[in-house]
């Protein structure tokens, strides 16, 4: 055990002389297993161990024992340990998460707790390969890319999972001939019931009946996935860098058709996934559907475009595939002539805005962003023209953008002194051409904001606001 | 059903207009529905179909039934039959083949002929989507390279796949919805006992129990596998021809080490097992172990090397590893220094020649090949000085190839007559510095071959001869 331990270590590099390495000990025979071998590495390695165990609150009188059995087994061996407390069904319902989800999160979190409190740099988990068998075989099943297929990695960030590489029974039988016990360990029972499943039921059979070494085989091919994975990865981010450009103005990413169709599918496929995680934040929703639905857009024709999870929008223009958020884009009554000069008519058909929202122009040439915050005090409200706030609560219609109209007025002043556009444009010697072009934010006939000038006084944020509409505007030229 | 199989069909590019297709027919639901859904293609296409039905020849009886089930069906829509009767029990045993090997192997035999005979261009089998799930688990479970878990392919040569998207469950429902019949297929009764635990337990279980969807999931990771395996073998490929080089007088392969070490370890690996099954002719008993401990090597000092199976030798050279067939190397008694040329022997020491086997001189520069073959009547007897024959029961002693010693004759005519090796050479006025270095190969003192010219008499072939010893040297100035 403790050789083929060791050997696991040293090929994943998991463990330095002299490292202070937090442990993970619920009390099953995996942490007490996990407990001994870390005993033994100490003297090799002259570690420094800290135990941690946390308590889940469920099964109140078990869990207690629990707790005693392991804290007495740290005073035994002369390991510290620090003990957590924690109502995990509460936190479950209060964050809406399952059970199994919360446990996790607080044992990871007691975890990288004390690893920072006591200065260690490591975290000691006691998964074994059934667990990450069975981790491959509910992501085979479930359906996931293959980095699902890959199962339980080594070592990843601070963690370090040295029991990886031996079966639940050679543990087991690790613990019988030291001659130490162990208790049930009460996280399983938190686990899913379809892990459950393919723990219980499935590796079983499949061990008994079809191959005794079936968990070897499937960790086997879940190492060799996991080197096929990162090596695509590579590939991939050489292919981003050489390919992908992202146009800051526009926050778009964008690829030309011919760069993207010389690269493999693989490529092409691990590309888009990419592309679409940094614009969604996370990959959690892309499926490979989507992924082969913005593919297909290679071969469709300019202007055709797809919507996926998280307001993303690709689209295919001339020659390149374009990724980006939804674009709302603001309405022009373009077949409109204005008689004098001749030219086409530049007025913006009233446009409803939902909030929070980002719109855009149709030459994408500006952009209006309108997002909304509770007031704090000390807030400070920005004084450049682009950015301007307003107070949520006072707006009595659907905010809509617009070119001007007959009736619009805006208040000057704190009193309730109000003034027609049409002056206010006369006043500030607008030409006549472009009085029709200017986008207006408007509350009904009441003009919030002349854009690329002032905002309406009946809007202003005071100390009695609640909510504000925060509008800022992007492009164009806008330093009112 | 039918426009599921035509859009796969189309994606699988597997039909085009007026295709003549052999399709295997047994009976069971699978091939009743591929025969039900190629009868509706066949308008679409205009195709022309032809059936062919394999009587195993197990169980007799309902064997027979159905094959008057195919047959009526065929008549019934005319499509031309052709049914063979096969004896797969005896053939397996003759073979040495499972009954499902031996099966398989007549089936597709039998597709073959008639696909040539009548002038067919493909073959349409009746897999399902259980049928590639189920391959998955199997390899998973036995243990394979990702490339067994890539599941059963829609095109492989001739052989189409049209059901290949369809779970079994839909292929019921679309007989049943027909109004149509199917047998037990028989075949299923040789399948392996572990596949069909995997068809019968796991995969229900799976589906009822953990994820309805499973088996998709399953087939369409083994998709993206498909891919995956693919583009890693174009690349290894082009990195095969970018560096590795090959050494047609050694007939073996190298590679720089440092050229090696800037592949990715996937490229690395993937090229060890392409060179070692060009040296087998195949990749079976190739295993990941044997491809980890060739790049282990790598790493190792000058002249480390490694044995694999099919008599491969892997060795580790001062900046490049070599791969070729074990070399017997036939050692010379190096350190003895001619006096009167003050130059080094070049005697060769006696070595026991293992037969079959080749021997190579230390550099290199030849190679002697031991073979052995039956007597058969109109054999030609090559008359080349680098190709002799020799009567292998006449030979007493176990061969050796060594340079002369005291006492060395050979046998210079059918009568019996012995010249000594000394008075040939001063015969033949072979230079007193060459005589110690002509290799002979002997039979005791019994001189069978002076390499470069005769052989002794006494080992000619000859119509008495029941086994004939073929040496064959490569290399070195053997025109004699």
């Amino acid at each position: 055990m403790i050789n083929k331990v060791l050997q696991y270590i040293k090929a994943n590099s998991m463990i330095n002389e002299k490292d202070k390495i937090v442990l993970g000990v619920s009390g099953g025979a995996d942490s007490v297993c996990l407990f001994f071998v870390m005993l033994r590495l100490r003297e090799i390695y002259h570690l420094h161990l800290e135990v941690v165990h946390v308590n889940h609150g469920i099964r109140g009188d078990e869990a207690k024992e629990d707790e005693e059995f392991v804290k007495e087994l740290c005073e035994r061996e002369n390991v510290p340990i620090t003990i957590f407390h924690e109502e995990v069904k509460k936190i479950a319902s209060d964050s809406k998460l399952s059970e199994e989800e919360a446990g996790r999160q607080v044992r990871y979190d007691a975890f990288y707790k004390v690893c920072e409190e006591k200065g260690c740099r490591k975290i000691a988990i006691a998964h074994n390969r059934n667990d990450s068998a069975e981790t491959i075989l509910f992501n085979l099943f479930r359906g996931s890319g293959i980095k699902g297929l890959t199962g339980i990695r080594a070592v990843r960030g601070e963690i370090i999972r040295p029991l990886l590489c031996v079966s639940r029974d050679e543990i087991e039988e690790y613990l019988e001939q030291l001659g130490e016990g162990f208790k049930i360990d009460k996280t399983n029972l938190l686990e899913e019931y379809t892990r459950n499943k393919i723990r219980r039921k499935v590796l079983p059979y499949v061990t008994s009946e079809i191959n005794q070494k079936a968990m070897e085989h499937i960790v086997s091919s879940g190492n060799i996935l996991s080197e096929v994975v990162a090596y695509i990865e590579n590939n991939m981010l050489e292919c981003y860098d050489r390919i992908v450009s992202y146009d800051e103005i526009r926050k778009e990413y964008f690829i030309y058709v011919n760069a993207i169709m010389k690269e493999d599918i693989v490529i092409q496929k691990e590309l888009v996934r990419y592309i679409l995680s940094k614009i969604s934040g996370g990959l959690k929703d892309i499926e490979n559907k989507h992924v082969e639905i913005v593919l297909e857009l290679i071969d469709k024709s300019v202007g055709k475009k797809v919507d996926l999870p998280y307001d993303i929008e690709v689209r295919k223009d001339y020659d390149k595939i374009i990724f980006g958020k939804h674009r709302k884009v603001i309405p022009r009554a373009k077949d409109l002539i204005i008689e004098n000069l001749g030219e086409k008519d530049l007025r913006i058909e009233d446009t409803k805005i939902h909030i929070p929202g980002e719109y855009y122009d149709e030459d994408h040439k500006w952009k209006l962003e309108f997002e909304l915050i509770n007031y704090k005090k000390n807030l400070i409200i920005p004084t450049n023209g682009c950015t301007k706030w307003f107070d949520y609560d006072r707006i009595k219609n659907t905010v809509s953008l617009r070119t001007r109209r007959e009736g619009d007025f805006l208040q000057i002043d704190q009193k309730g002194s109000r003034k027609k556009i049409k002056s206010l444009f006369i006043d500030k010697k607008v030409p006549r051409e472009l009085r029709d072009r200017i986008p207006l934010l408007a509350d009904g006939d009441h003009i919030m904001w002349i854009l690329g000038d002032r905002i309406s006084e009946a809007y202003k944020v005071n100390e009695q606001t609640e909510k504000i509409l925060i509008v800022k505007v992007d492009g164009g030229n806008n330093n009112g």
